[in-house]
């Protein structure tokens, strides 16, 4: 057990970025520590997950959903310790599935938290490969993807905590993966992960890499990235190719539309020709008819060494924003985690 | 009966459109007439369908299926009579569905002919409302847009051979319709189809009232158009929105990409934000599965005064290259045909 904390530490959004969000739309403050209602649980944050999503939250406009408020807790799902319960099904010490955002401390009705079993699996996966991301990219793969053994299956930002579970369960089906990420580094581990290709796109000679790599097109490309990736992976597409859209982090600082030639019309020209399926989601559209089978399926490849999935955890909510600004342009290694407070099961 | 024919007539592809076809890019020719070989088929047309994908196969370019060369008779779906047969299925007087192209005569195997029964339908409507068109129709909105009870189907080009059909099956389906069309005559024609608006897409007012028309969003676009239509209807379409994508007529005499700015990546974020599905397509991919019942359906409809069809018929094959150019930029008016030669049933 801990000592009886005072005081709250958290971020709060300051100003909404115009492009590159900078160290001036974040405001790190410490308050008094929020006392648990009828019903509530008082926690302590022990991982906070930095998500690519977070981006559009600082902005004023419509995305996957509101606007976090100027003057608010910046957003985030977290891992955390019960420190104080009103809520009979939830006792300190216990540890928890959160929403609490980028603080070290929250309250929560009882009713929204997921206890965590630290024997069945570390906790920290919880938002991470048995958590959001991990069901993004099953979801995404199985249900709009929907490889078939032998087909190709590419995917960009292949190290992250969705490219990389993209690519492993796409290899589980029996399909051929193409892992896209940036520098040696991260193409050195993509071999770990068991790629059949893995590709540097940083590299001037990446689009002849792709094409070396892809003799028989691409069936199915997962979409997380945007940008070059997708523009080198267009003309490999196969006729009835599928184009999960999860995410387009490469286009989230943008202020303006790029410089022309316009190329919208084009890209429904290739949807025609191809007969592409091109969709968009949010993992949250397959909670209720799939979040079972992911957690059996998951838990079982990660037991069965078939699926490998790697932390990239920054001490201290102090540095969660430069942690998330470096994401944006593709620094982290990994699931990016924010370790605010000890994990006592490590 | 006809006498015997002595010599054909038929228009060749003389070279390739740069931009707007015209009429140097067709030759008219008169030739001697075919001889059928074993198991063919010597056939008179009668009709003669234009469609607005034979621009895309003038390209040397990959579309949906390998462009017409230089000097090969330019491609279409044609009603015709057996003149001659060495097909024992087939005799002379029997009315086929065939593919003969822009010619008076031609010869086929008799394996790629389907007999037609004029006391079933009217012979035109086997390369029309019972043919591809209707088909295209069928299979898009059933399979991709999936037009549920009570949502909002919209489509472009909605007195033509595809878009009226659209309209009118999501309406029996239960869907409310939004037809789009150029021109006071046929936003007035789209109402005796039954559409529940009709709207012309040549007014300045267009964007405000494809608002007003549809207050509940717009759940299925079936493109068929492109261009400002597309950008209209964008900002309505719903979360979980279907775009089954048929056509783009109106970007198919371009010949660079539009200037900018770039709103190709603006695309994949609306796909993004809205969990859209945007799917090409090409009615052969749902011939297999799909065929029988539309024809069944299909006919039923029409039979029980459901489902109204319109023919634009210009009499001539001279006359085809105009009316083609014409047909790029909606100057006809319903389902295109040439008539070839004299239809004995009528």
């Amino acid at each position: 057990m801990n000592a009886t904390p005072v005081s709250n530490t958290r971020v709060l959004l300051a100003s909404r970025p115009s492009g590159e969000p900078t160290q001036e739309n974040l405001r790190l403050e410490t308050v008094s520590l929020p006392t648990p209602g009828g019903g509530e649980v008082l926690l302590r944050t022990i991982y906070l997950s930095l998500d690519p999503y977070m981006r559009g939250r600082m902005n004023d406009a419509r995305s996957y959903a509101a606007p976090v408020e100027i003057g608010a807790v910046m957003e985030g799902g977290t891992v955390a310790e019960v420190v104080e319960s009103n809520d009979p099904d939830f006792s300190p010490g216990d540890f928890v599935l959160s929403h609490l955002g980028w603080q070290a401390y929250g309250v929560q009705p009882g009713r929204f938290l997921r206890k965590l079993d630290p024997a069945r699996a570390p906790i920290s996966t919880a938002v991470g490969v048995l958590g959001m991301p991990g069901f993004t990219a099953y979801a995404g793969l199985l249900e709009i993807g929907k490889p078939k053994e032998g087909e190709t299956v590419a995917v960009a930002a292949a190290t992250g905590p969705v490219g990389s579970a993209v690519g492993q369960i796409a290899k589980i089906k029996g399909a051929t993966t193409i892992g896209i990420a940036g520098g040696p580094e991260k193409v050195a581990y993509l071999k770990e992960l068991g790629f059949d290709s893995a590709l540097d796109h940083r590299t001037p000679l990446f689009r002849e890499e792709l094409k070396s790599a892809t003799p028989n097109g691409i069936d199915v490309y997962f979409e997380n990235v945007g940008g070059a990736v997708w523009d080198a992976v267009r003309p490999r597409l196969n006729t009835y190719g599928r184009v999960p859209v999860c995410g387009l982090v490469s286009h989230y600082n943008e202020t303006a539309l790029p410089d022309g030639p316009d190329r919208s019309a084009q890209l429904m020209s290739t949807i025609l020709t191809k007969s592409l399926t091109v969709r968009g989601f949010i993992q949250t559209e397959f909670v209720r008819t799939h979040y079972r089978s992911f957690q059996e399926d998951m838990s079982g490849w990660i037991r069965d060494g078939k699926l490998l999935y790697r932390e990239d955890i920054v001490d201290g909510l102090e540095n969660a924003p430069e942690a998330f600004f470096g994401m944006l342009t593709g620094k982290n290694f990994g699931k990016l985690l924010i370790q605010v407070g000890p994990d006592p099961t490590r």
